[in-house]
């Protein structure tokens, strides 16, 4: 059994803090050159390079870091969970979306029912599904209503890859989503549908989600209206406990269970049926191999070949030593314009936490926040306070070398791709080295550290395994941090005061008034 | 003349350090009661309220807020702003936005022109042109071709008002956005258009931005192999000066001028042109009139009566007091989807400096990081860090007593509004109050500052009135600060480097490096 003890109970942890530059910055025009960026690298899954070479760490920092992951025992906690251990302390639940992708430790069971051949079939099942709806042809557009994790990871996944799909002939239907309670949403995305060629994709683990709930009766409502019958139009995933489950409401039915938290759910049913009707079974298959790669990969117990791992220690040297408050996400790619808000909620709903797994009090800073837009759109919006602010926010860049299209023009001597590319290497170096001035307003100080991750294109399994890796980041920063990551006790407060406030009862008299003022 | 001194020279800061709460957090579960919901309000433009119960700030804040508000002379600055003064004195340009929307100082002559009229001509120049182009019916759709400004603003507003214009009748055409030089950004947006009946406009105030001239000879290209004529399909907004004016490339150009920043271009042909368009000049009109009535009440001296002036000291006792170094925007409608991001640009690059005014280092905190997601959306994400997190994240919410399309469903007792309304109140008063429990993983700490704008429902006035608030905190921020909020050096150093990789001269390794790795 490996030992759970806080970060500040580490003996590598006291020696990374001594570790601190006081006052002397890491020396990224000194350091930051030609050799070391092509050292500081490790390849990933599905053919990306994670770059660290812009990161303020040197080898005496790496060598810390590795002990740190060794004393907190990193990899042998990433294996018990990869066996069916309880890493979700506080709701007492395996943590399985690893065994979604395939198996690296032992069986799951459960009671009497081995976890692995339950998703695996029910993979075969919304595949088999997808197939029948394309050979059938009565759908053009899939639809899916659900929320969070049912709503950011499919979603930011379907973005990224609609592009590819079409240049490669994988394109099988439209998607569209539905996920605010806001009624504008619903009404919208509805107005703008042919129902009659629209299947719906319900998604809600518990059954019970309000928002999407609501949604699901707004849809069916306007199924009614325009003379559809809503059970030939809905397809539910959900759990087996739920009263979505095994209901003659759905056209068919697909399954998760409890050991799949929302914001990990992009490799089930959640993201699959919904990919699988878009881009076809095999794509989702292709999601599923670069994911599962990633977290093969993510077994390595030496920093330097474990991309997840390396990540997950270098974001705590920044958060915990460096004091940095949050990051950004910056994908040099408009596929992945909503990559950044799925990272935001894996993150911040992970590790913004402030007890440790045992429920005691934590007294150092756990996950940060976490923001991006992809480039270069972002360099003509925020990276003026990234350059020149007060703060430091380190900085996670991601780059193709080739687009998805392959569609482009040539203008002054480039193309467009290319142009995207010179943007992306010229912001890593200005960040880090910066430029003195005479005039202190045009002077950038540097220092500002980032990380790339690049590939060929942005293919499925390329998508696949930078998914995972950032799951396997949270998961080790987690560890890290002896939290559980896997729990999201800070969304309870929020939803019992909601029904206290539609009940009337609230007994709260400034929720009255703020009810009073919105004219609830 | 009004002083220009630092923050930290200010007799009114020391006495706000002074107020610091030293581990005595407000207590908003004793101090937070309808009558202090009922009495911290303050009205704004548009029929707008703006909220602060539940922010930390009790009557001796609010006093010493208003000295620092008299002391650094704020409202004397913003004066000074609109009379045409020099305020961007980086690059010695006037700030003249404001005049976009009315004039409320002395006529502003520059080089014997009065601008007011110059914009107020624009205006009527483009109104017009809308008009003509809804009367001769031959475009249905029109393509924003920008970064930055150019993009940001137009599409927040466009999206915020496109339920608003199909239930009333004002939707005059489609609108799309083109904006990163990613080619998969024009070649996706161009692949689902009717070229023959689409309207390009081309928007660079310099006439030289690098993405956007090379999304413009992307456009001309596919016109062109449609067989169309570019100069019948694009329309130019840029400055006189620029290579794109009086240009028979177009079919028509329309103005602005140096002393209209990007980030505050939304109110003048910058939106104005895509936004007359798409919902005609009546709509763009009230757009504006609410936006004048904002920056009429930014006028007043008293705090208390003063929205955006309140607003921004609250925001930096936040940032220099509490030490708040982000903050979230959460708008409860999902046509403010993307107003979050223009936000995000409008304060991170005005207010993320270093320097004064003078070009003098800063020993205090500046602008803070921006972020943010629509709720309920958000809730189901990132709320998770926001209500447990280590860290404090001040939140501004917004929401409206009424949905856009009214059109919405009744389930469980309550409409889909009622219930988002109901999410919105239960986190104010969840974040403030927090919720003790024996058990650390299911505590809630409280503590956590929003501030909240309300209104009856999101109308072009409402949404004039709201761009114009946060214009005008962010303005009021940086005189306070005695910086230069209307400048951007800090995107500079990157379009140099960006060049010198596209030219292959960088003589830096390290950029040539990663110039390799991204097979540039």
């Amino acid at each position: 059994m490996p030992k759970y003890q806080n970060l500040d109970a580490a003996g590598a942890y006291k020696k990374l803090l001594a570790l601190a530059p006081q006052g002397k910055a890491f020396d990224f025009k000194k350091e930051l050159n030609a050799d070391r960026v092509k050292a500081y690298r490790v390849p990933m899954a599905g053919g990306l390079t994670y770059s660290y070479a812009a990161k303020a760490v040197n080898e005496a920092t790496l060598q810390v870091l590795q002990e740190l992951a060794d004393e907190q025992e990193l990899i042998e906690k990433y294996k018990l969970l990869l066996n069916g251990e309880v890493m979700n302390t506080g709701e007492k639940r395996k943590v399985l979306h690893h065994l979604l992708r395939g198996q690296l430790g032992a069986p799951v069971l459960h009671e009497g029912k081995d976890l692995g051949q339950f998703y695996a079939g029910e993979l075969k099942r919304f595949s088999e599904f997808a197939r029948k709806i394309h050979r059938e042809a009565s759908f053009d557009t899939v639809v899916q209503i659900g929320i969070g994790g049912s709503d950011l990871g499919p979603r930011a996944l379907y973005l990224a890859l609609e592009n590819w799909a079409d240049r490669n002939g994988k394109r099988k239907m439209k998607a569209a989503f539905i996920s605010n309670v806001d009624p504008d949403d619903a009404s919208q995305v509805l107005s703008q549908l042919n129902l009659k060629r629209t299947l719906f994709v319900l998604v809600s683990k518990s059954g019970i989600t309000q928002e999407t709930l609501a949604n699901e009766l707004f849809v069916k409502a306007k199924l009614r209206a325009a003379g559809l019958d809503p059970a030939k139009h809905l397809v539910a995933v959900t759990s087996e406990t739920s009263p979505l489950a095994h209901n003659s409401d759905y056209l068919d039915s697909f399954y998760i269970d409890d050991f799949i938290g929302g914001r990990y759910s992009s490799t089930s049913a959640v993201g699959g049926v919904i990919l699988s009707l878009a881009f076809g079974p095999e794509t989702f298959a292709a999601i599923l191999e670069g994911a599962h790669e990633a977290d093969k990969s993510a077994l390595e117990k030496d920093i330097k070949k474990n991309p997840a791992l390396l990540d997950a220690l270098i974001g705590l040297w920044e958060r915990n030593v460096l004091g940095y408050p949050s990051t950004a996400i910056l994908p040099y790619s408009q596929a992945l314009s909503r990559f950044p808000a799925h990272l935001q909620q894996l993150d911040m709903e992970s590790n913004g936490k402030r007890v440790n797994r045992n429920g005691e009090p934590l007294h150092y800073a756990t996950g940060p926040v976490v923001f991006g837009e992809p480039g270069t759109n972002g360099q003509h919006s925020f990276y003026q306070l990234l350059h020149q602010g007060t703060d430091i926010v380190p900085l996670q860049f991601i780059g193709f070398q080739e687009s998805q299209r392959q569609d482009d023009v040539e203008v002054d001597g480039s193309t467009s791709q290319t142009k995207l590319k010179a943007n992306l290497a010229a912001q890593i170096v200005a960040f880090a080295k910066g430029k003195d001035d005479q005039n202190k307003n045009k002077e950038f100080p540097g220092g500002r550290p980032s990380s790339l991750i690049y590939g060929k294109t942005l293919i499925p399994q390329a998508l696949g395994a930078l998914l995972a890796h950032f799951e396997n980041k949270v998961m080790f920063q987690g560890f890290a941090w002896n939290l559980n990551s896997f729990d999201q006790e800070g969304v309870q407060l929020g939803k019992v005061l909601t029904k206290q406030v539609l009940a009337g009862n609230s007994g709260d008299s400034a929720l009255e008034a703020y009810a009073e003022l919105l004219s609830i």
